[in-house]
């Protein structure tokens, strides 16, 4: 065991069972840090994940030890806030796992506090890579910043220093880069369902698409008819897109927009 | 050599040089098909292509063979009727590589036709494992579809008849999945840019979602503040768009088709 988890001896604390606290749950524990507690206001969502790491739970958030090293806030960016007004803890430190949070959110609550932002999507079932996963840290304090850099680094590879206006401006870029590609494929889907086409026939596509914009620039990698003006095949499939107001609306306006970046300077 | 290659002893012609003939052209020649003759209009480009496949070239299309077994026009929607009505051939099959032109642009200019569609996006400077592509195909007779199909076969593994109209809703449900969700990736690229910050920081991201994707389907895979119907995010998101209102368009439209498609039903 390295120096730096003597600044972790008196356990972690994780609030909060969905999605984001179940992963970062589950890499801490493979790290084998000493998770002391998970809380959840749903008692079964707790207990599984409880279960998962083997460390105890609870529904009352008073009921959390006050004496932790750090508590890992990961719920709804809505009621972090009422979380902190229920915390109490000694000198722990306090973090969000929230991309549009500012870390000022904390400041009227604790001494030590911070941003912990994971970024990537989560879904309970599925395996990550976590020591892939790029860790965006906050702090508001040096000695804060450097434990939870080393926290970071002994579970990712990817850890970088994210103040709270870049990180809410990354938080963005993954909007669109993440849910908004996934509703893109979801479009597809719908479509392909209505004919029953096979939507496998599009995971070759999907992944070269991804893969092309990771090794050059996506500027660069863009192709189709909006790209080569090709206006007799747009107006075509905005005609097919009669009955689906909604994605013809979306059609429309990636296109012009397309057309607009690829087109200035 | 299998037997089929007999259908194929006259040879092939690519018609075009550009990104998804290069990528045809290269696949032929790796499995060992001979390839007579390349066609473009541009000769630094028929030449470029000629000269990676070891083939001859040529600028003017009434010097092409007649004889042919099949002549491959992967050449812009827009011109391949243009370049059906020049083309002087004997019994060989003509094919395009278009997603949404119908085959029957070419039923006025030969007896043998189809066509050969790659459903996937084309740069040239990319190597692709051809045998992921799946290749959709159509022929206007048994004997055409067959040697195309066999043809196909040789080259990838995922090989599907497909008539005309659902190669026009493949291609424009890839056209959402390929084009439209590369149009993300280029605006969280956009908007990391203007701020200095990295967009590698987006790399695992991007790749998890469309892997994602293809694991389960989108519309389960689906997360964010629009699927949360987290109004203060997306508020506080459009906001920070109103330097790029294109990109607030695009914002505003997709979060609203993500509450719909994930509430119906």
């Amino acid at each position: 065991m390295m120096n730096y988890k003597n600044d972790f001896k008196n356990g972690i604390v994780i609030i909060g069972a969905g999605n984001v606290a179940t992963h970062i749950a589950l890499a801490l524990k493979n790290a084998n840090y000493s998770i002391k507690s998970i809380y959840s206001q749903t008692e079964k969502s707790a207990q599984n994940l409880a279960e998962k790491i083997n460390s105890s739970f609870t529904t009352h958030i008073e009921k959390l030890p006050d004496n932790a090293d750090i508590y890992v806030i990961a719920v709804k960016d809505t009621i972090i806030e009422d979380i902190a007004k229920k915390l109490n803890i000694l000198s722990g430190i306090v973090v969000h796992t929230a991309g549009s949070v500012p870390m000022s959110v904390f400041e009227s609550y604790f001494k030590n506090f911070g941003v912990f932002y994971p970024l990537q999507t989560f879904t309970k079932s599925r395996n990550l890579a976590f020591s892939e996963i790029p860790l965006c840290i906050e702090a508001n304090n040096n000695n804060a910043e450097n434990k939870l850099l080393n926290l970071a680094e002994s579970l990712s590879k990817k850890v970088a220093l994210v103040n709270s206006e870049k990180r809410k401006i990354l938080h963005l870029a993954a909007v669109f880069a993440c849910n908004f590609t996934n509703h893109m494929y979801s479009i597809g889907y719908e479509l392909l369902s209505e004919q029953n086409i096979d939507f496998n026939l599009l995971h070759p596509l999907i992944n070269e698409t991804a893969k092309k914009a990771t090794e050059m620039s996506p500027i660069d990698a863009q192709t189709g008819p909006a790209m080569r003006q090709d206006n007799k095949t747009i107006d075509m499939h905005l005609k097919m897109l009669k009955d689906y107001p909604e994605f013809e609306k979306i059609y429309r306006f990636v296109s012009d927009s397309i057309f607009t970046l690829n087109n200035k300077d």
